[in-house]
């Protein structure tokens, strides 16, 4: 069996760990020490990623556990219009998980690592019956240029990016037929190695383009309903402008028992990750210059009244009821 | 049930987390602001604590399982001399661990929370069947003047604070017998309330008395390795110098069958959060001026040869074999 301190090693061998630029000492001391670069701010978040409850052991590739567990985190930075640069990883595995699935695990993080910029600063190893991964993340951004939920105005277009419920599919996917998961890796891609909107994100802020910004991590419904309570205002989407998944037909085929509908996983489904945020009219023009301005998709506008209203494509319009992931709700 | 969100604002009313001064946004959003402030470096570090690994769900009482959740994770940034300011809290509960027990969790984070001076900047919340606890650390210190466990010098002093294997007591005492643990409250404090040594850490380091300095986490013979290993030397360390848990006759008396020897709690008992620290001869005379100066005991000098060496009370000196806790190693 190995030590802590050996598996600290493998860890800051299979995830970029050195010192240099701003991170002064690294892992393997008590803490790690970062100076501060000019007068930017940092900006500073955390996640979980828990085997049975972010995803299945028996399901999920260890690369994508390792990949996502990091992606997720750092879309909060995203959301904020920072840009990452460190993280602290708190990992509890269990004595078999140590070997083969566990430098998998490290792979996919570095992975998801050297995609993003990011540098491995400090963590905390212990042994439990189920993997448990926490993540802190710390960005940077220049003073005063981050985009918080608080700031939609009512009249501001309401915008996401990308399409949305991509994940949901994958995961329906995943449940119900592990054994084929190789013939429908496009479809599971979304799902199991999401991407984050980093650039989207830090050009928008930089810009000042958005009144206020997040992540879609739990869903549209739950998350736009945050949005609107943190900026005290409602809401008013239509569903014929929500950009949703597309299902292929042999999908569509082959899961028919499932009765996937795009515009209730675009509605309600996580883990998509893509930015959700508001723009005021007078901004709207400027959003042309972003960086993958055509996958941005006005969805609805900002209301006085406290809301969140949805106008469905035969005209009627009903309370859109936030019914995205919230661990304490669900089963 | 309670909702996620709601879990959050709780958690906001129990901890200090108001924005202010360096921290300009907190809890509630995607993610913390932290200005820095003048030209501090910032230290960072994290740590978990989990059900049935580093607690027990029916022995310990909740108020402590808060309070050394944090406690742990900030005796890192005292191993490094700085001063903690902000923390992350990252939880995973299960549904019947969310009222009464939870509130008393926070209750006791929340009173080391103001003893530390520290607020809640951020977290993430989510469901599990175990509870598990993660928290990062920030704190700051001046420029360089971080200590590292990596400065030790052949001739250095071997300083520990305060009394070893006290919290190992406590320990023992809790697992033989939960039902009588109000009779032994003093006995017990070190284990369930362990004391940081925050002004003694940032002494030392402002004023660079120490070559190498870390926390007693795991026990002192694995720690004084790691350090030793860090700094590429050895040590030879006196039994009769270590100072050592006294056992009130009530214990010995009352738990004689738990052979309760103190020399072996002080050498391999984790979780007192004593610092150890090397000291070049030179700068032994400015200790006398430390906070809490007569609780610091020299207990063995820093050698050339990587064996770390134990001289026993009969004058025989053997190898002392790392004993601490780690995870990994242990069954």
């Amino acid at each position: 069996m190995e030590s802590e301190d050996q598996l600290v090693q493998r860890t800051g061998r299979a995830i970029p760990s050195l010192n240099g630029g701003a991170l002064r000492l690294g892992i393997g001391d008590d803490a790690a020490i970062i100076a501060p670069t000019g007068r930017l701010e940092w900006v500073l978040t955390c996640d979980q990623f828990l085997e049975g409850v972010h995803y299945l052991s028996d399901s999920h590739p260890p690369d994508s556990v390792g990949y996502k567990a990091l992606a997720r985190a750092t879309s909060d930075i995203a959301a904020m219009g920072a840009i990452p640069r460190f993280f602290l990883l708190t990992l509890a595995l269990p004595s078999d998980k140590t070997g083969a699935w566990f430098d998998a695990v490290l792979r996919g993080m570095g992975r998801a690592a050297r995609l993003m910029g990011m540098r491995l600063a400090g963590g905390d190893t212990t042994k439990s019956a189920k993997v448990s991964i926490s993540i802190s993340v710390l960005g940077e951004i220049a003073p005063g240029r981050a985009i918080t939920r608080a700031g939609a105005r009512p009249g501001d277009i309401i915008y996401v990016s990308g399409k949305l419920g991509r994940a949901q599919l994958g995961l329906e996917l995943v449940r119900s037929k592990p054994d084929r998961l190789p013939r429908f890796r496009r479809v599971l891609r979304p799902h199991l190695y999401p991407q984050i909107r980093l650039k989207l994100g830090a050009w928008l802020a930089r810009n000042r383009v958005p009144s206020a910004m997040m992540d879609i991590s739990d869903g549209l419904s739950i998350d736009l309903s945050r949005l609107c309570g943190a900026s005290r205002v409602g809401a008013r989407i239509r569903a014929s402008r929500i950009p949703r998944v597309a299902i292929p037909p042999s999908v569509a085929g082959r899961f028919r028992s499932l009765h996937l509908d795009s515009l209730q996983m675009a509605l309600h489904g996580g883990d998509d990750y893509e930015l959700l945020f508001t723009v005021p009219p007078r901004h709207v023009k400027r959003l042309r210059r972003a960086p993958g301005f055509r996958e941005l998709t006005p969805i609805g506008e900002i209301t006085r009244s406290k809301q969140i209203l949805l106008v469905r494509n035969d005209g009627a319009t009903k309370l859109l009821k936030p019914g995205g992931w919230d661990p304490f709700r669900h089963k």
